[in-house]
């Protein structure tokens, strides 16, 4: 019997490490976006800063923010976001909800796109580092580093915001 | 100077220790629902779950959990969800976006809302202790006791899913 338990213990050991090593395979595994951004690591256990829906694409956010950003969100010091912030806003196909007939929720996964403040670093972008991985693939998102101009290009109406669309959703 | 000095930090730790008491005291003051459930004192950092847009009632909603709940949604173990799972979700009014036409985001808050399992505690509501509080003042929701069945017969339509609407969002 001690043997026996002995060889399970050394087959549950080994199984956790084959799964350990995967894991973390997993993780390095994804590609960085043309501009050699990789993706944060910790992302999907950030807290919430908002929401949003689009109509014009069908889609609903979440917009999530590291530690720097949180902080920076509830005191308001946003113009600029501080050196550190990361912006992650996480996208899904609209999708009805099958029990509720006016509700509608996250489909697939389309993309997880992020914002990173690097004043110095991304300084030709306005201090932001844009990365985007499409999919449950987590394919990166542009032919060449030169897709972060098509990025803030498209955040130029929040400019006034340091060209950050979200706000920080009401709470007590 | 050393005088000065020495008024100048007594001033600054008389005035944290105030503001760290107002912190404390409006901690305590949010008025437990009429079933005697306290409002969870750490919800705004938990993780999200889910999203979710009403068109009936024009809400943007993100659906958090406490650390129980999101490894249940994570490994699926929702069918009953276990002992000690929280699910929070915080309601807002879908509001425009003023730089984004097509899109709409958090607007003034509406309630943040909870189930709480405890299948012994709460069995007369199938396990669920439901508690709400509205707006900003986080005044509690129903008149006694008997509100949490108004709860549960709204979740009549997720029977099937232990009386949750809510499912985990696709992430990679």
């Amino acid at each position: 019997m001690v043997r026996q338990s002995a060889i399970k213990t050394m087959l549950l050991g080994s199984a956790l490490l084959v799964m350990s090593s995967q894991t973390v395979l997993a993780e390095k595994m994804v590609t960085p976006a043309p501009n050699g951004i990789q993706i944060p690591k910790d992302y999907k256990n950030w807290q919430m800063i908002a929401v949003s829906h689009r109509t014009d694409n069908q889609t609903l956010r979440v917009i999530l923010g590291n530690p720097i950003a949180v902080k920076a969100a509830k005191n308001g010091n946003t113009k600029p976001w501080p050196d550190g912030a990361i912006l992650a806003k996480i996208v899904w196909k609209d999708t009805d909800h099958l029990l509720w007939q006016a509700a509608t929720v996250p489909g697939a996964l389309i993309h997880a796109e992020f914002m990173m403040k690097d004043s110095k670093k991304f300084a030709t972008t306005e201090g932001w580092g844009f990365s985007r991985w499409s999919g449950m693939e987590q394919k990166p998102y542009g032919k060449d580093a030169a897709f972060a101009f098509e990025c803030l290009n498209c955040h130029q109406p929040a400019k006034a915001n340091d060209y950050v669309f979200t706000r920080s959703a009401q709470l007590p």
